[in-house]
């Protein structure tokens, strides 16, 4: 039933943590375990994907993504494509549908997706030949998948036990992809407290069906709270009637040191990246002692990896143990 | 005396299928037949050109083409240099000698240059250094040689005796690239009757010259074909006086199931991609159980292969055994 | 104290020519001697950085550059990334630091930077990790140092004995990164006389400091010299008020068969490209028998893979034997 899953449940696409299980999930860390250390070996390269052909098409740019999933297909040996798509085809007039049954007939295994529309990569998936992998790269308001595994993967290795854990997600969660996905991810993984902090107008309508507790007060939103997560603020939003200013949002869900005093003594703070300094959060806290956001960057090479390898079909998936 | 051979009548360079022999021909097909299986493989690649530098020189934008030349590099091992002209050099004036010169200096072994001028693949291949081989992915109304064998390879492998083939070409003939390569291919393959089918103002003025024989009407020029290729109508064509619109030339030389039953019963569909759909053929014709759009883009892979591995020297070519 | 070298001497970044030894300049034109020869194989990969990352960082595009650099790196096996920064994260307000940051947190091993801004790479070379190493390979009128280690290649090539050269260089010398990596790189070789010949708004403020005999005459500056070296005139500044128009350029520094007549019978003519022919000089001296612009390029491979390979620590420094 899950588009994600093959007929003997195995992991064929990664396109939302929603819907899959805390053995899928917990699978897809413990295999990034074994390539976050691969990375800091002298020769960082395994052959697990050689002779197999990835494809990044990207129909949104975002640089900084597109080299993480590029990375991690290359120290997998395999061979890499990078299609902006709209420099290309999209200008000729040619549908995604085309688009993706033309790859398909250079033999490609993997299409690694971005897009501006909620649902593409779901729609991808539901139309590729039963060899292709399909994994989301962001779609939309959506999902961002590898974002949120990559959180997981950064907060267990902190916090091994989610099951004890408070996490506050500060920012505009109703229109974030990265906290839709980061709220799945963390409830499957079995953490009891998830709040969302923002201004009332960036708050999802129905917090409780979603399983988080909403605060529109930072204090009180991070109190206590064993891992802080800043989300990137969309400055596009900014110009509109959602908020008034950058510096507005900074006086009143901005991070401080003297903020973060009011969570755990030992909390973490994380952010997706980039960050913008002053806005989401102050420097000291960003480049401070409990950040762990240059981790966040390093072991989002690892779960891509992991999430590669397993939908292609080059480790085993615990599906079929 | 041929550009594209050597001394020892070794294909070098691939600008034209025109001048050349049956025998290279049918040693290109034969050889991409090795790669298309290989393209099938669990793991893609051969080692056959590693160590070797491949170029991709495009004056010209095209993402699908490209796509198809540094994939097919790719399987053969080759290391790829990506080269967009229109963004670097051309921008400071350098000329495309220099451009040249400049490459092979650094050692690269084959350029796939792509450009608006007719010609421009020829005039690198008569000043480039002995040890270089040249590849035309398109020059301007001139040649598209690599696209002519591809649908080449299509067809013997749905109807293996050209001997015995009735192929009808639609479109503007008049302007394609596309068609004066197949022409030349399948004439020299000896397909013994090619049709083109277009608007007297797209037809060529001396078809029978060209050893073609030209229809205005699609019912009859398609009637009892084997093979219908329909060519891309560039769009920017249709603003100027040749044609008035994209619905009117639907309406006459569009592909339509009903006009394809004129064909032979078991006749195939081609279009090099990307379609129009709704212009040059119905959405039925092309995702019909007639089409074999999809198989030319697999061959396209398989066909380039063979071509690289054939004028670097790395498959001994016909005229040396 | 030099920010290049670390505890032990070895060269660890490659920022400048300036401060470094005889020694070391010597020990990379010797290892640029053995690659030299990899790229006239027919295999030309060494496996000698395989599993290694580098990025190229190109903040100023310059396709000739970074394809120099992108084709030392897939023949010493290295993975590589190619970013340009104005394209995207910039866009974003990210920081150079935090851009930095970012990609050594993806394990990144070399950095390859581009930069208008004088003094970028050594910014970045006191910022990276221990295990990084920064290539400058171009920061506003700064410095260029790989440039003129390939340049000095070129000259040793054809004049072993350094101590024995005139060198001339002519044009805007006051704004060349180019010819001051060039002037320093040369002294530290032990090459007695550097000539610097140019209109006086373009000579040096103090050339005697910088070891240099400024010429305002381009026939008595190429008199009996042994090395011609033209710089690129940047056509931007000839709109300024420093030089009047091209064609005046010509004609009082351009140079000629009939002026180079005047430097030693064996004097070799460098440019380090793109050549604008008929500003620099005359295409017969271009491409004329004096003429090793072609060879500097070949050079500029076999360079930046002893670069590469040294600072990655691959090849043993001559500062450890």
């Amino acid at each position: 039933m899950n588009p994600q899953l093959d007929a003997d449940g195995r992991l064929r696409h990664f396109l939302d943590t929603e819907g899959l299980s805390r053995e899928t999930l917990t699978h897809i860390l413990d295999t990034a375990e074994s390539f976050a250390e691969v990375s800091e070996h002298a020769v960082k390269k395994v052959p697990l994907l050689r002779g197999k052909t990835i494809v990044n098409l990207f129909f949104e740019a975002s640089t900084r993504t597109r080299t993480t999933f590029e990375l991690a297909a290359k120290r997998l040996s395999a061979d890499v494509l990078n299609i902006n798509i709209s420099t290309s085809a999209a200008v000729k007039g040619e549908s995604l549908l085309d688009t993706l049954r033309n790859l398909e007939a250079m033999h490609c295994d993997m299409f690694v997706v971005r897009h501006a529309d909620s649902g593409a990569a779901h729609f991808m998936a539901r139309h590729v030949q039963p060899h292709i992998s399909v994994v989301n790269a962001g779609d939309g308001r959506h999902a961002h998948p590898t974002q949120a595994m990559l959180d997981a993967f950064t907060i267990r290795r902190h916090k091994p036990d989610f099951e004890n854990l408070t996490v506050a997600i500060i920012g505009d969660i109703l229109h974030s992809r990265v906290a839709r996905s980061q709220i799945a991810a963390l409830r499957i993984l079995g953490v009891p407290e998830i709040r969302v902090v923002a201004p009332r107008t960036l708050l999802p309508a129905k917090p409780r069906a979603l399983g988080v507790v909403p605060f529109t007060d930072l204090v009180e939103g991070v109190h206590g709270a064993d891992v802080v997560i800043t989300l990137r603020l969309q400055k596009e939003r900014m110009r509109g009637a959602l908020l008034p200013s950058e510096h507005e949002f900074f006086q009143l869900y901005g991070l401080t040191e003297e903020r973060l005093r009011e969570a755990s003594p030992d909390a973490i703070v994380m952010h997706p990246g980039p960050i913008n300094r002053g806005v989401e959060m102050d420097s000291r806290v960003a480049d401070g002692p409990r950040s762990v956001i240059l981790q966040q960057v390093s072991h989002g090479i690892a779960i891509r990896m992991a999430v590669m390898s397993i939908t292609l079909g080059a480790i085993r998936s615990e599906g079929t143990t």
